[in-house]
């Protein structure tokens, strides 16, 4: 079974995004057992997409488009996928109706005429719902091969192929790969592949390879079996041995996020918890209420980017500030206490530090970071000195600052 | 002159990476008047690359390929290019020399035999030089046309392109493509479309398109000519009839980010802001510490996501909250002034609403946000009701937010 992948846009061709769509469904397919055999870009130009569509067909028995699904002139990909098959547009009723909803819901009275496109589609598609967009997919069932047609925006692409396009290509796949990911903060990508070398070395099936991303570093283990259950039984001993090396440095598995997995040992624990950031400013506030069960525990957040708000909302004592400056081990404690104290909770966690692009000097550079952490009235600072640009430091210093929360309040 | 870019890679069939060196080529193309009219993936398979530079030669001028220089067996784009042009490999003693030192340089005494293979190239190229790697590029003209091998790992590929393709490719370049964004806010992709409909039909250069993207909506005017300048004009006329149609829709233009364009504002006119978020949970504060000069006017942000915090920090009585619920008129609006009042600023900021995924009930569904605004002590409240997931309700009550400032204290 041989899949390819057909992106339509202008914009990947002027290099104005990057192709994500093409990443995301070609790992999907991958860990469906469907090899991807081709990627194309096309323009938003229907002569070179009908080729694109015939070229695609003669290798492949699915293509799967992205793009092209909006409400304007240029989004042709259903006409021209209809033309290619011979197919006329019809009007859905169900989709008409959801997209009057939709509209009404964002306070528009009525559809104007070219959003009325995105109800139509190919006769006897089968309809893919796309509750996060006005545009549905569809798929062209012809013969024994299958044209999947989805939209561009990659949150709509995600949850469309995970939902409503995986479970019938399952029906396409003999062979099951599974992997396993264990996400760990605070060791970097070659320490990580010298602590787990032999493990790294000597597997073939499950494979284990070490990955650096944006925030964090992951560990991802990858078996291939007829089933799933063959799959994950070659992955446990491997998995086991991984979680011996690392052990309170694995934060999570696979998509976990630092804010789920803090957020429920805060709620577990009914630990209450406030945030003062300067260098931060709103970001670890905005990860922990990420986690939809944070208002439980979660009192509240300052923002105290200026030394004012620092005196008048935490209490930083004025000669601290004086005599240390705002980005010191002494203005984290006090910070970390003072919104603790303030708010009343178990936990105060702060951060003041120097993101760039300016405000370095040679004593404090771009990229010092201060975290202060009170827990039930014992204060620990730290000092983290990070590589990159103001979004980047911002960045690991949030992940640094609760991956700390989680460590400190892990039952030993 | 039309060129098209041909990856070479299983890893990105297997959606194990990102195709970034397809936009960073294309982006550069674009920039240098040359039209990018495909891009595709192939295998690490010679004879789908070979038929994959068939297809592109007859489509385009220039084809740039890259990845499969490595040492190893599957690395194979240059033989298939010496193929397909039918050229032999050569060995060139520059690089071989360089490929030696390299290794030396590395404490490895000696090439081994596979390695040696990085110095080969098909007879007659002009070969691009790599600091940063073992695999040179190499450039293959043939009549009118032109065949450009890089290598795969982007930060080799970037300053390849940058330092020996680039001025290459520049005498091919006979025209310029340059592009203009108006970035708008509040306003869909569909009705912007219709607002601007008769520019967009009857214009074909400068075309003028609009895209949907997460945050706001654009719309890019793009004009071709011999010269840069020649181009800027094109642009002009139709970007100042697209100007009146919009006003102060338009937020910003090209790469501007809102909270670049409101920081800059609210500097230059002295307005001290703070914020208090609930549903937004420090994501406004965020945003506005994403630029660097905001520090002048932003005194505070707080973070109130539990009734509590909204009473004693805001001072929001527990009257409006008993009688109206958080989420609701009354709630956003003695948030915003009670944020204004407590950190004094002449602009306070609230967000409260509903994010989902829970919470919602029939007459406060998820999506509903109200947002309060207090300007020198005048406030008003709106009322928004977003659709999507918790992330994108979140990130779209920002944006409005932020936008309704700028909207607010621009000059009329």
């Amino acid at each position: 079974m041989k899949a390819e992948i057909l992106c339509v846009g202008t914009e990947i061709l002027l290099g104005d995004i990057v192709n994500t769509n093409a990443q995301f469904i070609s790992k999907q397919l991958a860990d469906l057992g469907i090899e991807v055999f081709h990627q194309s870009v096309v323009g938003d130009n229907p002569e070179r997409l009908l080729e694109e569509l015939k070229n695609g067909f003669e290798r492949s028995d699915i293509i799967i488009t992205t793009g092209g699904l909006g409400p304007t002139q240029d989004d042709l990909t259903k006409e021209t996928g209809a033309r290619f098959l011979g197919r006329e547009l019809v009007l859905d009723k169900d989709s008409l109706e959801n997209l009057k909803k939709r509209f009404s819901s964002m306070g528009r009275s009525y559809l104007k005429g070219n959003n009325v496109k995105q109800a139509y589609f190919p006769k006897g598609s089968k309809i893919l719902p796309n509750p996060n967009g006005t545009a549905p997919g569809c798929i062209m069932e012809e013969g024994n091969k299958a044209l999947i047609i989805l939209p561009g925006p990659p949150k709509e692409v995600t949850p469309m192929f995970i939902n409503y396009v995986k479970p019938i290509l399952k029906k396409y796949s003999t062979r099951v790969i599974k992997s396993k990911t264990l996400r760990i903060c605070g060791i970097g990508e070659g320490i990580m592949a010298e602590m787990a070398s032999d493990i790294i070395k000597n597997s073939t099936n499950p494979t284990v390879a070490p990955y650096a991303k944006e925030e964090d570093t992951i560990l991802r283990i990858t078996a291939e079996a007829p089933t799933e259950n063959e799959a994950l039984d070659l992955i446990k001993p491997v998995e086991s041995r991984l979680k011996k090396i690392f052990g309170i440095n694995i934060y999570g598995e696979d998509n976990a996020k630092i804010e789920g997995v803090l957020g429920k040992m805060l709620v577990d624990k009914n630990y209450t918890i406030s945030s003062a950031e300067s260098c931060t400013g709103g970001l670890i506030a905005a990860k922990l209420v990420n986690y939809p069960g944070i208002s439980q525990v979660f009192k509240e957040g300052a923002v105290t980017y200026s030394n004012e708000a620092k005196m008048n909302r935490l209490g930083v004592k004025k000669s601290t500030l004086d005599k240390y400056s705002a980005v010191s081990y002494e203005t984290a404690k006090e910070m970390a206490e003072g919104i603790a104290r303030t708010s009343n909770t178990d936990i105060g966690i702060a951060t003041t530090g120097i993101a760039g692009p300016g405000g370095g000097s040679p004593g404090k550079p771009v990229g010092l970071v201060y975290i202060g952490l009170c827990i039930k009235g014992k204060t620990k600072v730290k000092k983290f000195q990070y590589p990159g640009n103001r979004a980047t430091v911002r960045k690991r210093a949030v992940m640094s600052a609760l991956d700390w929360i989680r460590r400190e309040i892990t039952d030993k």
